[in-house]
């Protein structure tokens, strides 16, 4: 999946882990990312979430796609932080999920609350099973 | 505001129209926005959104800040798209605003619905000088 | 549909109008709604926009279910206040809906913003004969 | 502050915990809350969870509003169930905070997972004499 995601990576972020419900993504603050008061937009902050939110509700190799997130703004990031979002299953039910993501700067400091919410789709991201069976 | 806004300029983004309560913004999906199913990233049609949003709700020369956004995906965009994000006030009270916006590709097909909400903080954005006065 | 909906009725409610993509219903502020200070529970003020939300979405003669709301509160509703929903569709996509929803208080001032996400479930709400069909 | 809560004690809500940060509520789904075939009307699950939101949110004796929520309905709440609602703080920041609402039957089965965003006004809910100032 991280092979196919060039945006992400265009964007500098790294999939520093990855496991059954959870996935932790880092990003830096570049130029071509904040305005003219260095203040990161907000769309690049809601991509770093959203990334690990990718990841994490497609942990379970079931392709899943988002349906709807959204986000509270909790303090500004800035030009050359580094961003790290971690996303953590919060329940799943049929074929729905909800995960949270918060994303920090300096390692502790929130700058955003995220929630997601996922839906599988048909397919897997690998095949499963010798033949691949699903 | 707009000559401050280089990350919204730095994504291709126009400015197409601002009045009171209302902006629209463009973008087209570049190669460096989609993964390798040439599927847009939903951090930029959320970014498309948020800075259409953003003119909205700082079209009344009161500095405004996003709080809180929450987006609907109902169709992707896809490379090359002219993604147009249309800002609608929906109701102020106080410092606060809630603002809709759809983005749609191709001039009609919604790609999502966004909703934002601002909050006023100290100053404006241009002076308010002895004519300018509210 | 309303004939089944006895917790509606038990709060007062009335079904004002109800159209494709389109619903209206009253209710007003009792007793047993309020706090010590004469304003209603945030529970009611949901309530009312809720079941608006739920004749627009089954307002096609399909099954439709609430996935997920949001609500914004505005301005306080108030002992005796009859509070008026007003559910408006913004999008339809695949078994998926978007719904508006506003509540307002004396026929004009905003009590709050809901959005409603719905989606279609197996069967239909009266059946689609010879003579049913729409 | 539960002393004045009649709406929550008239859905039969009991607080069953409340420390700086969290809330514990209960509440036993009863006739009128239900529709004709015995499901939950998604309003009071709602309540519930926006009641232990408003004690959690106001645990700091600092009084707190709820600006806005969201709610993801996960499976039905039915007659009789005993529903229990456990909010709990995830971030703060300024005069703003960020609860967690997960809405349980039963014990143990997820019905609604909710966020909700306070905002602190002036006031506290009990007088801070000099022995009780923080």
């Amino acid at each position: 999946m991280w092979a196919g995601d060039d945006a992400s990576r265009g964007l500098g972020m790294t999939l520093d882990e990855v496991r059954p419900g959870y996935a932790r993504v880092s990003m830096r603050v570049r130029e071509d990312m904040v305005n003219g008061h260095a203040i990161c937009h907000g769309g690049f902050v809601f991509a770093v979430a959203d990334s690990a939110f990718a990841f994490a509700c497609n942990s379970y190799n079931r392709s899943s796609v988002a349906q709807a997130c959204d986000i509270v703004f909790v303090a500004p990031a800035l030009l050359a932080d580094v961003l790290v979002a971690e996303a953590v299953e919060r329940t799943r039910f049929g074929r729905n999920g909800v995960y949270d993501v918060t994303v920090r700067r300096g390692g502790s400091e929130v700058v955003a609350e995220f929630r997601g919410r996922s839906r599988e789709i048909a397919g897997t991201l690998v095949p499963e099973g010798p033949e691949g069976a699903g």
